[in-house]
């Protein structure tokens, strides 16, 4: 069979299994999810000597050594992929829920129904948990879904497929509700973009080079997270304790993430008082700081900042900061630079609050509280297959609900319009 | 200027408006939509004159006698136009509502609000009426408009821009908030699909090649509403006078529009007890009959129906018939034929009315109502920019909460994540 006719087969047996998923009852859907706790356990060796195997090779795929780390499974991973899954079945079923409704006055009863979205097509790179966090996120929510995840990983992945899918079996689901791509070439993307007829939506979780890839070659709608150049913005009229708290748990607490802090803004009046001490304790953290004129000649050990540094998302322990005249500088700066991610402003002003809130063009706005907040768990909405950066379907977190679209369902007695 | 220059100048501008208007009460936007009714009752003689050199210049266009119709303003249109803006200013202001929300555990306080996507492309064909009408809802829901109206409309177009951009000004909002393109080369088009910087959605309306053309070239995400190929399903268990009442009334009341029937299926069992009599009623009705053989075998006056009469959106007095064994067949008719549009079943039977609304994959799905109830105004959410046959952001009725997105606030008083 050649590649073309290889992903259309894809397509079509995704598009088949999601039609009869859509029928599937939640009792179906989470038995599901704890048989494949089961089967994981019991394949456990299989699956790490499958990884075994994919390590083996990174070599000569030219990994760097935290890709290789993010490629190893171990018990403990393994471990940690029950427990997604698990907590995936916990979570209650969108499917059915009525998201508002109303009876006309000619006595038409109408209400609006969550269905899922049918077919996904998920693009990943080399985190082999991912393949079941996704798949977990996207049967739950009645998709099929379509996996295809880095070639570093592949034997990995298959052996995951393998538990997922005949556990869909044991639970009387059609298995190709998940359905792993075999073959490594990139074209196989290419083809599978074009299917717009089988596939509903992609999702490519990676670099910003992958997911501008996948946007402009799909013929589909795309879920992108492109990237997090989020700021911590320190006002006049903020608790500098509170604010040095905030900048260091947003910039270090997890440094490789989008919801890190990428850069600080400081109002000028408390900068004196603020920047030579925060700056030390970012510093004592291994914070590298690239700072404009005003900054530099507060903090000594900062570099000068580029426009590239305040456009950078850095995804490391490097900081760049810029001190501000006031709010409205603040707010442009972030307009400029930000990438419409997570956006914080630290103040004890109710009316600077209400401005940023309200002026800040953001997935998340938070005022007085780390950017490491904006995710699916932190926000009460359980796991997420990303943030969105998106403003069309969904902003932020995409969990469940996210994964959803609606349908009206509307009962009368023999009504005509007139 | 060149086009590319042209067209980005508008995209600038109207970003720009966006930014205000996303700021502007709602007091405001109402203001703007009274202040357009008078305005707009001040020109009438200017408008009619400008529609009137439209109309001289239709025959070089080959207007059909149909189109030349749409293309005509008078008086009682101007009325009705209006009157629709009345109607959107009577409507409640979505933006700022809270869709959602939440204190979490560690007393961060969450909510999901509503926010205006940005800026708007709105490429129609030559029904002027429609300026206003667009013009109306995207700046009611916050968002910028850039109109792109047929070539043969343009004079009528500019003349209704003016109204709405004056009155803007008068009100105090950004007049650039509506812009209508000024070019009536093609190329325009082309050009500001590629603006997905400037432009956060393309809606085109208009017919299925212009609507998969801006699908095509477009690099922001499209609300697309494409053809209602729309089925009546008359089960065995239907009241067949109620059934006769329905698919008459789906059929005929408007056959020009996207959720009229244009098909009609008959479970075998009643089809000799309904089909002679319902065809009669058609027939009396001036609708032509194409049917499948069981049909012809029923109804004397009915032609041979091909698939590509199960495929048409005839929007015109024509209807397919299908004798059908059971829900079965009919279900999967629709799965092969249908448009996702809008499906309606005639049964008296809980258990079919429950297995048709649950595995029938449409905007809208009716039970023992006609398909012509599937807009905005009969299903109460006040008028809309069109019907959308995608899953993805918004399905069915686009109304002013469809022109919208959100956004996550958060407050907390100096959290940070352990």
């Amino acid at each position: 069979m050649n590649l073309a006719d290889y992903c259309t087969e894809l397509g079509k047996r995704a598009r088949a299994a999601s039609q009869e998923l859509a029928r599937a009852r939640g009792v179906g859907k989470d038995r599901w999810l704890r048989l494949a706790v089961e089967e994981l356990d019991r394949r456990r060796e299989a699956i790490l000597a499958a990884n075994a195997a994919d390590l083996e090779r990174a070599p000569q795929y030219g990994l760097s050594p935290a890709q290789v780390d993010r490629l190893k499974l171990t018990p403990a991973r393994l471990d940690a992929i029950a427990e997604g899954l698990r907590q995936v079945a916990a979570l209650p079923d969108p499917i059915g829920m009525v998201l508002g409704g109303q009876v006309r006055p000619n006595g038409l009863e109408i209400r609006k129904v969550c269905v899922p979205l049918g077919v996904l097509l998920f693009i990943y790179e080399s985190r082999p948990n991912v393949t079941a966090d996704a798949a977990a996120l996207a049967i739950k929510s009645g998709n099929a879904i379509i996996l295809r995840g880095g070639k570093e990983a592949l034997e990995s992945n298959q052996a995951l497929a393998g538990v997922l899918r005949d556990s869909l079996r044991q639970a009387g689901l059609p298995e190709d509700a998940v359905q792993m791509v075999a073959v490594a070439d990139r074209a196989a993307v290419t083809e599978l973009l074009r299917l717009e007829r089988y596939i509903d939506l992609a999702i490519p979780r990676g670099g910003e080079s992958l997911i501008r890839l996948v946007a402009e070659q799909a013929r589909m709608p795309v879920l992108k997270h492109y990237k997090g150049n989020c700021h911590v913005y320190v006002d006049r009229a903020a608790d500098l304790e509170m604010a040095q708290r905030i900048i260091l748990n947003a910039k270090c607490q997890r440094p490789g993430v989008c919801n890190a802090a990428e850069s600080l803004l400081v109002h000028a009046e408390i900068a004196p008082a603020f920047l030579p001490r925060a700056a030390a304790a970012l510093r004592e953290q291994g914070v590298e700081l690239r700072g404009c004129p005003r900054t530099c000649e507060l903090v000594a050990q900062a570099k000068p900042a580029t426009d590239e540094d305040f456009a950078a998302e850095f995804l490391d322990l490097i900081l760049s900061i810029k001190v501000v005249d006031d709010l409205d500088e603040a707010l442009a700066h972030i307009q400029r630079f930000g990438s419409q991610h997570t956006e914080a402003i630290v103040t004890g002003d109710l009316s600077a609050a209400r401005r940023f809130t309200a002026e800040v063009d953001a997935a998340a706005v938070m005022v007085n509280a780390s950017t490491r907040f904006h995710d699916g768990f932190e926000f009460g909405l359980g796991a997420e297959i990303g943030i969105s950066t998106d403003k069309f379907h969904a902003r932020g977190p995409c969990g469940l609900l996210e994964l959803t679209t609606y349908k009206y369902v509307v009962y009368g007695d023999g009504q005509v319009r007139g």
